[in-house]
């Protein structure tokens, strides 16, 4: 169904920014900035983070020992030449006026800008985020309930099943495989290939997926990929008899114990029912 | 502890865009293009969509008809003037050569560009969202698999409480009225409003936060907020005492099966021994 577009407001765009080989300016080195550091490495790119030394948190100041993508600057804000060659800037310093000039410089630049808590000052904010291996996932509530942006951000962390980051690396791992076992663009080999992954990813658990190694994959291509079908994990590889059969016992071993408490009180009220007929 | 600074790579920079009265031009109106303008409506911003009418998807054309946000234009891109006083670019046209083309202009102009299936011309890309009210949340495997990226949004969909999406809509106006009544930056009455919003998320179940209305907030804020507690979700309204039998109901149907199947189960064991034991 269409949607109504009049319903559509009130949110954000949602963005996988791209920072490889990129430089981002953070200005600040406090607690919030040692956040925004963690998350800029994540996206590979170089950092130049300008603070003095008194204010750096620990954890900034480990990003500066630790990593090389870190040219680190013991000062304040110096002015626009701070912001040459640089292609996005966060600030998170306890000064609004400094705030408001360097955001005004970036934007005179075209320089995407984050001024940590005045939301005027912000091409775009920041989520509750959760990561594993290639898996990135960010909720928002568009500024109306932080906390409960936490609390959603925890609930889908348990919901997320075990190994789905690395079940998500393995899955990459195979396209590359299968790309360069049957290359090319586009086409009926392509939609082929395209096929076969989704058929791979819906009919296998992403606790199978996320045992897969090299040998697993030359099989699971040989056996499958080659016979234009999917084989079963357990027809790839002994690992996955065993973890199934883990699983199962794991799962029995909760499930049963209602049905046994049930079974043990109806034992127990039938045996004394008997015993009152008996006497009776 | 503090995460090694080496194993933070291989992923984005997730980001929430602010495009409220911004212009984003999207090239291209065929199904990517629907689903781009769905996202960039919902951000509040203005859009010019450049394509030839005949390449027009049945919701692309509803989006032109229903939303007075939309310019649209019938022909093809035409050159750096379709790029004047605008703040993001999103292509989805099948030219490769056309595509590269605008990008180049767009990197040019330091516009934010996205080039659908050509991701070296893209500054960001998009993932794999949910949305339910001011809520958002976006998946993304770094291109890793899409097809998991899907898997696991309809995985984290079920997980979500019912009335989430209520929930914190309710609690961002239950945030404002509380500054009305207690208003001011900063300071102890900040730190003090902001523990009390947090109590009152933590300890209310979202079922409960997305039943708020108004009389129901005032009460709250009368007896909770004034007395420096969190009254319960009962003592607000009697909506929630239903709403609470109504749960337990549900729970209850499903919970007690496998205890009644047991105690069957044993009565007839038990029953069975005693006249087995009668008999002999």
């Amino acid at each position: 169904m269409a949607p109504d577009a009049a319903t559509l407001t009130g949110g954000s765009l949602l963005l996988a920014w791209q920072l490889k080989d990129k430089t981002v300016l953070i200005v600040g080195g406090g607690d919030v900035a040692s956040g925004r550091i963690e998350s800029v490495l994540v996206a590979d790119a170089r950092i130049i983070l300008i603070s003095p030394c008194a204010g750096l948190h620990p954890l900034t100041k480990n990003f500066i020992d630790t990593s090389d993508r870190i040219t680190y600057h013991d000062r304040t804000f110096a002015g626009p030449d701070d912001l040459e060659g640089v292609d996005m800037v966060l600030t998170a310093v306890d000064d609004v006026e400094k705030s408001r000039e360097i955001c005004a410089l970036c934007r005179k630049r075209k320089i995407p800008v984050n001024v940590a808590d005045i939301p005027p000052s912000c091409d775009f904010y920041f989520g509750s985020q959760i990561r594993s291996g290639p898996l990135q996932i960010m909720i928002s509530t568009n500024g109306q309930s932080p906390k409960l942006a936490n609390l959603i951000r925890r609930r889908i962390e348990t919901s997320l099943p075990e190994g789905v980051g690395e079940a998500i690396e393995k899955v990459g791992t195979l396209r590359c495989k299968l790309r360069e076992r049957a290359p090319g663009v586009g086409g009926e080999l392509g939609k082929r290939r395209m096929r076969w992954m989704v058929d791979v990813c819906t009919s296998w658990e992403m606790e199978d997926l996320a045992m897969l190694d090299d040998e697993m994959m030359a099989k699971l291509l040989n056996d499958g990929w080659e016979h234009n079908r999917v084989p079963k994990p357990q027809e790839i590889s002994s690992k996955h008899k065993r973890a199934r059969a883990v699983t199962a016992i794991k799962l029995s071993s909760g499930a049963w114990m209602p049905s046994m408490a049930g079974f043990l009180a109806g034992v127990a009220c039938t045996a004394l029912a008997f015993r009152l007929a008996q006497r009776a």
